[in-house]
This record gives C-alpha cells, structure tokens and sequence, in this order.
C-alpha cells in the first residue's frame, strides 16, 4: 500500500515503479514506467500473494534514460545460473567504464551501466566459480569502493540467496522478528498487527531509503557502507 | 481467450504458461507455473492492453524438468544490450553441449539449455558485433542443424527485432493483412472481426503449434525448416 502510493501519489517520484521477487530459483519482475499510483499492473500486485524471501522495490525518479520500460528498476540479468536483481538511488552519471559485452545495457540509465560492470566485474574476478556469500561480498566491497565518490549510488542487489545494500547517502533498514508488535506506516493512517501475520520463528529485515514506519526502531546506515543480508538479518557489513 | 482455456482446459498442456513481449527495447515476462485457466495472473493478462511488435506465449507440458517458475517458458536473456525471448515445444534430452558460463541455466529444461547454447553460440560466431538479421539468419541455420536430428525442437526466438521460428515436427503460419476477414476460433464458439480492429496497413504474422481458427488458410511449415519473420511477414526461410 506504502509503495503504491509513494509511486506518484505521495511524492515526486512519478517516473516508473517496479518489484522484483524471487520464487524458489525463479525470478518475477513486474515494472510499468508509469507512475504505480495510476499503473493497472501496480493494482494487481497489490492483491498478488508474494511469497519471496528476497524482495526489490523501487520507484523511480529519472535522472539518466528517458521514462519507458526499458529503463525502469529493478534490472535483472543471470550470472551462475541464478537471477540478479538490482535496483539503484542516486545519480552516478560519471562512471561509466568499458564494458566487454559479458552484459550490455538495454535501456539508456547510469543504473544499468553500474549493474552490469559489477556483474562483470564479479564474472573477471571468480570466474566460473559461483562465490559464496562472505567471497561475494569482499568483491562487492571492493568494486563498490572504485564508484562511490563518484556520485550517489545507494543500491539493492540479490541473486535469490542474499540481499546487498550500500549506502551512499541515505539508507535505514529494521529487522522484524519475535516478540512482533504493531507497526504504523509513515505517510498514512494504516496500522499493521505483525502478531496476528507471523510465527515466533518469522524473522525479515527491510531495508528502504527512509523508514516506512513511525513506531519502530529503524536503524540508519552510515553514508559509505556496504551490508549483506541474508534470511532475514545482518550477516557483513 | 483460446491460449487461457489450452493452459489446462481444453487440453492436457498444463504445467504452466507464459508469455513474453516487448515494448519498445524493453521486454515484459509473465509466466505461471500454474495451468493458464487456474492462475490469478492469466485472468489479468487477458485484460492487458498488449501493444507489442513481437510476442512469445508458450504453453507447458513438463517432459524435462520439474513443475517450477524457472523451468517455465519463454526464457529470457540480454545479448548484444537486447532481450532475448525464447519458447520450446517438443523433448531434446540428448543435446547438452558444453556451456562457457555466459549463459547458464537457472532451471533444469533440456529446453532452457538449447536456448543459452545458441545464445553462447552466436556470440562466439558474432563477436561484439549484433548481426544484421539475415546474418543471425544464417547463423541460427547452421546451429540449429546441430540439434534438429536430436530430438524434437519446435522453437520461437526473439530479440525484438525479429521472430524467428523453428520447424521440427509441426508449427503453422499465418499472416493476416488488409483485406481483412472473421476469424473463428477452432477450439471454442468465438468469432473475431478483425475489419473492426485493424487499419489497412496493419500486418500481423501468427506462429502456432496447431492453427487456432477454423476458417482461415494456415500455412504448415516443412518439418526441418527454419524462418525469419519481420513487421509481419516472412524475410526468410
């Protein structure tokens, strides 16, 4: 409901929308560049069942690439045979180094561009030998380091498995787990009961630009940090 | 309405469906492990205003691989900065070529296999350089000699651009232009007047396994032949 509104309703962030969600190994992407408070599809997704444990969600304000498809978040490629989503804010006009044809950008954005040199970058540095989780994020955290001064570029990517976050400028994330309780959204008058949703066992982090409630305790990220979250909680930083 | 009700209805097909398309460079995938005529997310498609200039739809009987999100057609893959959509009817389990790992599976089809070994393929025919059509033409003609003895590989594949189809035991054409009639469908009492719905410089080609309507003259392709479409007709063959 949050999302809905926030694309075109509540802020100015009108350009485009769009979740993608992985199913087992398989991925769903559902993007619309119009704003997804007047997007038919966004009106679908909001009664669709997600059963995901790793989730992007964006909004989109262009800043590089006209509004269409084509340029609307999350991006998705395969590397290692599994699905990566990404999906950039900010504004990292300035980094854009050469790229071998591994992945190619479809559409005309600085975020594509950056998703698929790292997704190359990664391909260069391990080959053909998936990573695990603590290798992969070393690599993150060293291309990361290569564009970070070099614009804004607060991200979101996961391959199905883990879910990497890095603050450049503004980035909070809370982690809901037992004992739950009663969470109120920010921007309208809804309240959610996590007591009446979930089992003792249930534990998810949720990582947005600002925080979406105003009750709970949201933690934010310091500006230059990289974090891997993985079934729900803070497994690097 | 006739690829909802084949999707589990009106006939054994039903281990899932997609289809895919494209809006302007960029590309849509909606797809269900679910039989078509049981799936919340077929009911919406069949309201979406689809506007594309090429269309993948698949409709899945399991022969390899489980029932599964990532095992559903069509697949999709980014070469040369365009989507790559590609759909399989037929059973190819004795074709599996070494793959490089700039295509890898993510689910376990034989079909999902064939589809990133073409893609590697051409890329190593190709170079960083997109072949014009009548190159990927020729390019597709000769991989597809590797495996058409193999097994069955009745196939769509589409970067956008193109629609390029493979024959290998039954696949039917169409290509409907002014002056345009009534069409009824072969499966259910349901007529459509395409005068009512088209402009006289329209031109649309229809690929199926089996013709859909009734009273239209389809044209069934040679088992073993390969063919180009673009804007609505055949470019070559």
């Amino acid at each position: 409901s949050g999302l809905r509104r926030g694309g075109g309703a509540t802020d100015v962030q009108g350009d485009g929308w769009g979740i993608g969600f992985f199913e087992g190994k398989g991925a769903r992407l559902f993007r619309d560049p119009l704003p997804s408070a007047h997007s038919p599809l966004a009106e679908f997704m909001r009664t669709y069942p997600i059963h995901s444990l790793n989730v992007v969600a964006h909004i989109r304000k262009a800043t590089e690439g006209s509004v269409a498809l084509e340029n609307t978040h999350p991006f998705m490629r395969e590397q290692w045979g599994r699905h990566w989503l990404f999906a950039h804010n900010g504004h990292l006009p300035h980094f854009q180094p050469p790229l071998d044809g591994s992945f190619t950008p479809v559409g005309g954005t600085d975020s594509e561009w950056v998703f698929c040199w790292i997704l190359q970058s990664l391909r260069q540095r391990f080959g053909a030998t998936p990573p695990a989780p603590a290798e992969l994020f070393d690599g993150l955290r060293e291309l990361t380091l290569q564009f970070a001064e070099l614009g804004i570029c607060n991200f979101l990517l996961s391959n199905g498995e883990v879910m990497v976050a890095h603050c450049s400028t503004r980035l909070s994330y809370i982690v809901r787990q037992a004992p739950f309780g009663e969470a109120h959204l920010m921007d309208e008058d809804m309240t959610v009961d996590f007591r009446e949703l979930t089992t003792p066992s249930d534990r998810v982090a949720v990582i947005t630009s600002l925080p979406l409630t105003d009750n709970e305790a949201w933690v934010d990220m310091r500006p230059g940090t990289l974090w891997m979250f993985q079934d729900g909680e803070v497994v690097a930083q």
